[in-house]
């Protein structure tokens, strides 16, 4: 049985005031509460009803998340009322925001960074986050403007994604500052860049994506040592953000 | 003003039936409209409310629609009930959905196909569907069990592309027959298959992309000439599907 003041906890979490108040956020579903607990993100309290117990894929999460972290049992229905997703699978855990600064990331010659600036949508997040982790950038920036990475709907989008990828967020000066002390370059996406395949990079290489509607910002367009685009022309205008964004990280991990 | 029987029509369009029954589907907001007028398909009916003239932009295209097809003026609130967006931007569209056959669409050593074997998700379809325009593809096939091109969010989603490459709906069968007496080869995205950056295809080259969760089908890997993968090893998994897929497109478009 969940108290008024618990569910208040949860409830505050689903607005990015919230989550900035108190620098936690919610995982909904076995698949991300799997993800969580195999992350360096720390639970600090998981709601768990009896539906989750219905499959033995479930009933071992329930085991592992009871050792882990504080867990209060609540109804399948009271659960239910607190989640933003259709179903919860009986699990909803609350993390920490994992709180990472430009320093504590190692770069080196070959390390990718993905620098958002003013990504609106929890999805493209989520896919951007998924195509980073997969192509082994270092740590994703957040430049502001960009959408909460602790939003529900980013956090799912990214499946688990961002549970493993240092998400930072930072200014365009500190970026610029940390990757010029390192000799990096910084680039931006922009369907009238040159062709990325042309290009070998020593890196540390930072790739800047803009906003789906107004492309990257005149301060970043302006710090940029290079604008690049996926290599088909003008045709690169009509791919979706995530699509780009995920070719140009393939074709970055390659020349790196 | 419309008629009990006008709003009817409209309404229906929005299920799958209602397309189906009619080979009509909507189009709503000023950009649509204006790639619809701009593609071969065929408009049937304009609703148009005062908002679409609120710019010179819409004002231009209200002029270039009354031209083409029969319009109906409507008041905003009228247009807003009908609407399946936030905001149509004062224009709905009536198309006549474009059906193509898989003979009518001219092949050679160059061309690659699209084939959705039960891709279920409206924003996936579009997401595909635009790289797939993007990347100069010959048409798209959708088999059974794949979402419909026409719904409204999968028309939204594929922002224009669907109403300039051929979708045709079709069967294993008939996309096999017609891709071997072309001495075509049917290619499955899987995240276990070969690197496609590997390989030399003479084409055309017919690539399969299945559901979200399962995959392709049985029948479909099994007819597959080859299953290929992004190359990135077993991180390839972890890619949103239209991510994998543009990356897959990119590269064939390369080697072909």
């Amino acid at each position: 049985m969940l108290s008024r003041s618990q569910s208040a906890r949860v409830r505050a979490l689903q607005r990015r005031k919230g989550r900035e108040e108190s620098g936690e956020f919610l995982v909904e579903g076995i698949r991300l509460a799997e993800d969580l607990i195999a992350s360096p993100v720390v639970p600090r309290l998981a709601l768990i009803s009896p539906s989750l117990e219905d499959t033995p894929r479930g009933r071992d999460l329930a085991t592992r998340v009871r050792a882990l972290t504080p867990a209060i049992d609540v109804t399948d229905a009271e659960l239910a009322q607190l989640a933003t997703t259709e179903t919860t699978q009986g699990i909803v855990i609350i993390g920490s925001i994992p709180r990472v600064s430009l320093e504590e990331v190692a770069l080196d010659g070959r390390s990718l960074i993905i620098v958002l600036d003013a990504v609106q949508d929890p999805g493209n997040f989520g896919t951007v986050a998924r195509s980073a982790d997969a192509f082994g950038a270092a740590l994703i920036a957040a430049l502001p403007g960009t959408v909460d990475p602790w939003n529900p709907k980013a956090v799912r989008a990214a499946a688990g994604s961002s549970l493993r990828i240092p998400i930072v967020d930072t200014t365009l000066e500190a970026l610029l500052s940390r990757l010029r002390a390192r000799g990096g370059t910084l680039l931006g996406a922009d369907a009238r860049g040159v062709s990325v395949e042309q290009e070998v990079y020593d890196g540390p290489v930072a790739l800047a994506l803009g906003n789906e509607g107004a492309g990257l910002s005149e301060a970043v367009r302006g710090a940029c040592d290079q604008l690049v685009s996926v290599p088909i022309g003008g045709a690169a205008e009509s791919l979706n953000v995530g699509v780009a964004a995920g070719i140009l990280m393939y074709l970055l991990s390659r020349s790196l």
